[in-house]
């Protein structure tokens, strides 16, 4: 990770526009935990690879990744992310997109480099998906029949594609069996989908400390996420009513972030949602089970650990 | 250029998020120019090249050229482009930074089908030249003291790089000699200052008919571009406070843009630049002079003409 860290800071240099490594630093360094990265450098190692180009793609995931949470920011107008503001508001919406645009640009850039093109379709097919998931949730806002399987769409596209192809092209670049790499890409799409449902419950439940992002996001935003949808599942007349208002018509008063979150105790949804962030993350380790035994295998189980320890 | 628009029909479709393909052609289909892809066309033609890849890369620099398109206007909060309504003023800001992403993403799939590298070289730096230029232009912006080699470093970035690559992935998509790769690339890249030259004289002297956009926006956002440079260099101390309150300052009255443009056209900075932008156009022409006679040379020798008929 130390190389990681070297090359992600050596390549968000820009010869003419100083803004760009500023603003970069600002959300790469603010303590991030980095999981995308981890997850290449250890696919590979488990795959027994020794060359050097896991480097640079683990510094491509987190490129792509840090381009979309800039992005976000944007289109979720966010005051803050990993407990600092966010750069949209320390800069400027502009600078924002610029900065993710290169980004992601520079991405594709040293993945020219490692020469792979299989490697460049998954991360290529990644990217696309990213943002059509994207799409797609920000069209779903507000609409309380959105299904399991919409929300699943939304979240695989959104998060868990990331997650599968950082497992995926540590993999390749490795030349590892195919039924490894898939395993790998398995394992990484259920972790994805087991993290972002960790990161929907703790929307609800969480406290500025432990998300270091504002808890009440996505309720302001009127996203439909899994702990909403098994409220609505319940068939509460009170509570339905109480949805429609805050989230399909969108009129909030400022105690009703309060009211969801005790609908969501009291109910069980946000129970509910954690017992299916837990099985996605057990999903994610019996895919391990397709892998050889080794200290790496060992770190991406404890992995799969600390992403649910949040909520455990 | 029929199978190029049927590509970008087909490759704009998003199976889960109809908003794409939706605003997309709206931007497309609003009879852009398509300068870009024919440029891609011709060079492979004029390579010999008779395979289909061509089509694909032309379908490539379009989207590339749509995303930067859909960003600027998020970026600049424009209100017209191609003569209609931005697409962040008829959707949302949130829509075109998430589109734009996607036709990037897109782009790099299209890219990857055609199996080159060198190819995938040539389009990622020229997409990160982009983006670092945008925001070396934002940060020039309201900066009187702005220099010509500044002013080039931005136009050569945000524009000229795209020409230029769409002309060198045609020759290299048809395996042509290095120096007849070469040539198209100067080619464009001349071909693509001359064109911003043109933009920027008309953004002063255009009407909405020849321009399709708003006359005004450069003055507007504060840009300084070229007739600006020109005017500040003959230190006409009236003229130069009136720039230092409008540009510097950003202090505008409903009356300051047609004072600017009276400024420019009495002090011959409108006129410098046309000369100016002539210039570039004939060094593109120049480096036709490298490759074979043939009817798409001619077709390439009249689209720089055409180029510049805006302004003669």
């Amino acid at each position: 990770m130390k190389s990681v860290d070297e090359l992600i800071n050596e390549r968000m240099f820009s010869k003419y526009a100083p803004l760009i490594p500023e603003l970069t630093s600002h959300l790469i360094n603010a303590g991030g935990k980095r999981l995308r990265p981890l997850l290449t450098l250890a696919s590979a190692k488990l795959c027994g690879y020794d060359g050097l180009h896991h480097i640079s793609l683990a510094t491509v995931v987190e490129f792509i990744h840090t381009a979309t949470l800039l992005h976000d920011d944007v289109i979720d107008d966010s005051l803050k992310r990993r407990g600092r503001p966010t750069a949209n508001k320390m800069w400027d919406n502009k600078s924002s997109v610029l900065v993710g645009d290169f980004l992601f640009a520079r991405s594709f850039q040293l993945m020219v480099e490692t020469g792979s093109l299989e490697i460049l379709s998954s991360l290529s097919n990644a990217s696309a998906e990213i943002s059509e998931s994207e799409v797609l949730q920000m069209s779903l806002a507000q609409n309380l029949s959105t299904s399991i399987s919409q929300y699943m769409q939304v979240i695989r596209g959104k998060t868990a594609i990331l997650f599968a192809s950082a497992c995926e092209v540590g993999a390749l670049v490795a030349k590892a069996e195919r039924s490894q790499t898939e395993a790998l890409r398995l394992y990484g799409e259920a972790l994805g989908v087991s993290f972002q449902m960790v990161d929907d419950f703790l929307d609800y439940s969480g406290n500025q400390t432990n998300l270091g992002k504002n808890t009440g996001d996505d309720f302001r935003e009127k996203k439909i996420t899994l702990p909403i949808i098994f409220s609505l599942q319940n068939n509460n007349e009170k509570n339905q009513k109480f949805w429609r208002r805050t989230l399909a018509k969108g009129e909030q008063e400022i105690e009703d972030f309060e009211g969801a979150q005790k609908i969501l105790i009291s109910d069980g949804s946000l129970e509910k949602t954690r017992v299916e962030a837990i099985r996605w993350s057990n999903a994610a380790k019996e895919q391990l089970n397709f892998l050889p035994n080794d200290q790496f295998k060992n770190y991406l189980n404890d992995l799969t650990d600390y992403v649910v320890a949040r909520i455990n």
